[in-house]
């Protein structure tokens, strides 16, 4: 490589419109808040803003846990944080599994030492709260791991009955919150979740980089109370909880700017207001879901389970992926998801999450694929998604 | 709390002079790189940009190791990556000890379930050399660990003879280079060096929140070969690997804004020239240490081994520690580090790091003592330092 090319050059990033699985497009004043002077990690307007940041989080997570606060690295090492402090070698765990995100799961409780025990559930469908029962009567499970919105199949599960099998068979809900959180609500304390992760890169509208997680009292006990050495230092919650806690010892350095972009997506979210935010999402999920049914366009999720930030659609017969996803991206600046998995090459997954939920990407996109595909009538589905605004 | 105190709130984030152990302050360029629109992790201009910041890693570096990449977390992760890909349980592990990082790897090596050997040194002095021999004759070592630049102690350690002598033993040489990258020079060809990890917050001049680590063909053989799972999903080279490399696999989802971040300051890095900021990091560090020495304040780590980015400090008998680092921090807005370990309320830590290293810094904080401590002539200690950049 000659070293003068780097010479003077400065990165020209295009304005993309993301609506694929995340990222969604970073508000300013999100972009504005990293662009703000460097702090130690110590220094006292830090410590503040990152407990201004822990009180956002609880309100956005519904729960009142002392232990929330966003883990230093994105959604998978949230998720690989909340499995390796609770499991301990021979554990029982039980993984729901029915998209890629489930399967992440089952793969890391392995790798924690965990016995693992699947419910499997078809892709593009909820887990059977049925078959979450068989099992629990079936093994002595310490934690029932299971997705929330599924980012791979755009399924939203419902939580109530399994939380109640969960209680019943005193075994810990552990809740995968990377997509549903900020979009849909996601009541902690309330649906008997003890513990939680997400990301900050799709509904609450932050970059990627950190992953909020949130535990219950009884699932923090159990921690203390491990006999074995948690595997992973970086994710070690005992030393996390004493930076994050009063204590403030230092165990690594936080990623600052990341810090400053959460709290300040939080505040949007907070300003916005939940109810509204959750409302909004559903709103341009279902404008899109008409603009795309107007022209042949079905959704895979099963009915009634749907998750509004993120539409799974069968890519029409004859289209070729790839090609149609390439031109959207280079002709339209507009990035929507291939398919993960057993969906490669037969869904695309359409994200409207956080600042990429408003009614302009919903046109855009729909006045797009009327160009980019085959047969189809101009307008149909920008009409088609009219009617569900006008109704509103 | 109550919420309406968020409503148009903005953070009020002071301009500090970072001087301490990192982060150090973040260059306007960095910070206007982390305030491009967001791209998708799959987008060809971030892939293009994943490219060519691996490609400048390599030069500061010094190596041509393909496996040279920047993982998705601060520089604690690159320690627990490096380790938990190489460690199979029941590998011999030898672990240079002579600060608070020397005994982090060791305790990282124990949770990875190898049989960790210590070589210890006193803190403030380097490893010797005849230590690590013994102990390699001792035990049939995988991995001989040790730091380049402890940030506890701020001794730089010469790692020629450690790396002739794990050569002649068929060990892996892992060095922890967190505070020397960028700040003096860090060959891992030349050096042969195995395995390396770094952060971005120091000599590099990037904000905190990724970890730069390096393999050599030797060490990704290794990482292929293993019998047993890497307990880390997050961490794992053979994934993260196929997402930095041609085949472009997802994995998690980068931190997109970071990655702006490090590339921009390596393109800084690489206009500066590595000589030009090797001599600048020495250079500063002499003036400081210069007019810290006429005000009677001495330096810890053994003469000829210091470490010009982190000049460690006795804090003189009767001086408040706390209390002299609050009143820099608020009434001059300079932050240093206190001491780490057995140094806690020993020592100070000043860093001149990446874009802290300047003139304008060392004569701030040298100006700033002279007012904060008993029984100091004023302008002693920047009339030595004066002297230092005189004879330049």
């Amino acid at each position: 490589m000659n070293t003068s090319d780097f010479k003077n050059s400065s990165q020209q990033i295009p304005n993309r419109l993301l609506l694929g699985p995340g990222p969604s497009n970073t508000p300013p004043r999100v972009l504005t808040a990293m662009n703000q002077p460097m702090l130690g990690y110590l220094d006292p307007v830090f410590l503040e803003l990152m407990d201004e940041t822990m009180e956002l989080l609880r309100g956005v997570f519904g729960t009142e846990n002392q232990l929330t606060f966003p883990v230093s690295a994105t959604g998978s090492a949230g998720m690989e944080a909340t499995l390796c402090n609770l499991i301990e070698p021979g554990d029982e765990i039980i993984v729901c599994v029915n998209g890629f995100f489930g399967a992440r799961i089952a793969d890391i409780v392995k790798r924690c030492r965990g016995k693992l025990h699947v419910v499997e559930g078809d892709w593009g469908n909820i887990i059977d709260p049925e078959d979450v029962e068989n099992k629990l009567n079936a093994v002595n499970a310490k934690i029932v791991c299971i997705v929330h919105a599924e980012t791979s199949t755009g399924v939203l599960q419902p939580l109530d009955d399994i939380s109640a099998m969960a209680k019943r068979n005193d075994a810990l809900l552990l809740v995968d919150c990377v997509t549903s959180l900020g979009g849909v609500p996601v009541n902690l304390d309330a649906s008997g979740i003890d513990v939680a992760y997400s990301c900050t890169q799709k509904c609450l509208g932050g970059p990627p980089g950190l992953s909020p997680v949130s535990f219950s009292d009884r699932a923090v006990e159990i921690i203390h109370k491990r006999k074995t050495e948690i595997q992973s230092f970086y994710l070690d919650m005992r030393l996390l909880s004493n930076y994050w806690g009063k204590e403030r010892v230092y165990h690594h350095t936080a990623p600052i700017s990341m810090n400053y972009a959460i709290n300040e997506a939080l505040k949007l979210v907070e300003e916005e207001g939940l109810t509204q935010r959750y409302h909004r999402h559903q709103l341009h999920s279902q404008a899109l879901a008409a603009g795309l049914e107007s022209i042949g366009i079905e959704r895979i999720a099963q009915e009634g389970h749907r998750a509004p930030m993120l539409t799974s659609v069968s890519i029409p017969d004859g289209v070729d992926d790839a090609g149609i996803r390439r031109r959207l991206l280079e002709e339209y600046n507009i990035e929507i998801g291939g398919g993960l998995g057993v969906f490669k090459g037969k869904a695309w997954r359409i994200g409207l999450m956080g600042e990429s939920c408003r009614k302009e990407s919903v046109i855009r996109l729909l006045s797009a694929l009327e160009d980019l595909l085959p047969d189809v009538t101009q307008l149909a589905a920008v009409e088609a998604a009219e009617k569900v605004y006008a109704a509103e």
